[in-house]
């Protein structure tokens, strides 16, 4: 199941209500406070990511939850943002039913889209962008994406888990054509209080005092910030 | 607001709370038609999307927009998917902002990502794909996207709105260097009743017999099909 970006408000109802009868959830660190909020009281709650560096391993987390899917009815896996973009959903998926254990895949919003929209930045935009392509720096094999493949003035680049190698981005997306002066946005913590927002252009990069997790927007899209210039504000404040 | 891919289900808790308070509600046609019985009965449903080729220009919601922003207190402009992602919401937030009017941004999960996954696909998988990228056929411009440059063996592909401009993708991706026995999917109305999923590969996908609206998939995950395969369900269908 995906969690969303963060704030217990942007899970679903589907999500909100099966939160609601699960006996288990195993979650990782990404997932927002609020949304365990919305577990019974008496559900059991496994953490299994608080440390990075300490997390569980793939391996572990998979027999974990088949040894819960044997104790228990129903079982939550719980990821930040979508379950299938970068969540690793289909490996556990596959691992479970290998198993001979049901599974249900229930959708999230990713924060490679819902962080931008957050900063005010649509991802496409008439005239601007036509298209996102979503990355992350570290491929989930451990290689480095390159990234001069990627470099396209057209489209907007959303690269998420990239704070560390930033400087690696810049000069792969400099060799790939990518001008000094394009727009970049880092969208720190977003979909929580702490959410906090860090523009410039692709030259400086590197230099933005920012910290993961964050989510970085590459493209002439990031200089718009509708919620500032023109009064659109999300709810995150307020609600 | 982003009502999601289809399904009321897969509304955010924010968009249910605040579509059950709305004064007016300016939708699509591809809002669903169950996430428009969370609003209020006493609501007014203004459809500007009924018939493709007969609906309302872009000017003309804009103006309808600032107009019922002068008469309601909470206007809701709903959009298939997510405002911010082919949506123009960017164009619309900023069309209302200089007419004085207060917007507010609700994200919504887009069919990009949540119909794949309805489908069995994860977009993203180890070992298979390391990214994702989303275009439409058409730009928001009406020019023609230009797929050669976006084929690339390693990111996902996923293109919306390009049902009837199927040959033109395969001879540009084709050219582009995706080899002729890609794995292809098409999702056909996610998120429905009436979800069809076609597979098969690039060279034979403008011979599949599939209809508007559907999101097609290009690349090695396309061939996952994690709900026949490994008994992992969608919910659609028990909800």
């Amino acid at each position: 199941m995906g969690a969303g970006p963060g704030d217990a408000d942007l899970v679903t109802l589907r999500a909100a209500r099966l939160l609601a009868s699960a006996d288990v959830v195993v979650h990782d660190r990404l997932v927002g406070a609020g949304v365990l909020d919305l577990l019974r009281p008496a559900a059991l709650r496994i953490d299994v990511g608080k440390t990075p560096g300490t997390s569980s391993s793939q391996d572990d987390i998979n027999e974990l939850l088949i040894e819960l899917s044997g104790e228990y009815d129903t079982v939550i896996r719980l990821k930040g943002g979508d379950p299938f973009v970068f969540g690793r959903g289909g490996e556990e998926a596959i691992a479970l039913a290998r198993a001979g254990v049901e599974v249900h895949v229930v959708p999230g919003l990713s924060s490679a889209f819902a962080a931008p929209l957050l900063a005010g930045i649509p991802v496409t935009h008439r005239g601007t962008s036509h298209g996102v392509c979503v990355v992350t720096a570290t491929t989930e094999m451990g290689a480095s994406t390159n990234f001069e493949r990627l470099a396209n003035p057209d489209i907007t680049l959303v690269i998420l888990m990239g704070v560390s190698r930033r400087q690696q981005i810049v000069d792969q997306l400099r060799r790939g054509g990518l001008e000094a002066g394009t727009p970049v946005a880092v969208v720190q913590s977003a979909a929580s209080a702490h959410q906090r927002v860090v523009r410039g252009y692709l030259e400086g990069l590197a230099a933005f005092e920012v910290a993961a997790p964050a989510v970085i927007v590459v493209g002439a899209v990031a200089a718009l910030d509708i919620g500032a210039d023109v009064l659109v504000r999300d709810l995150v404040s307020s609600s």
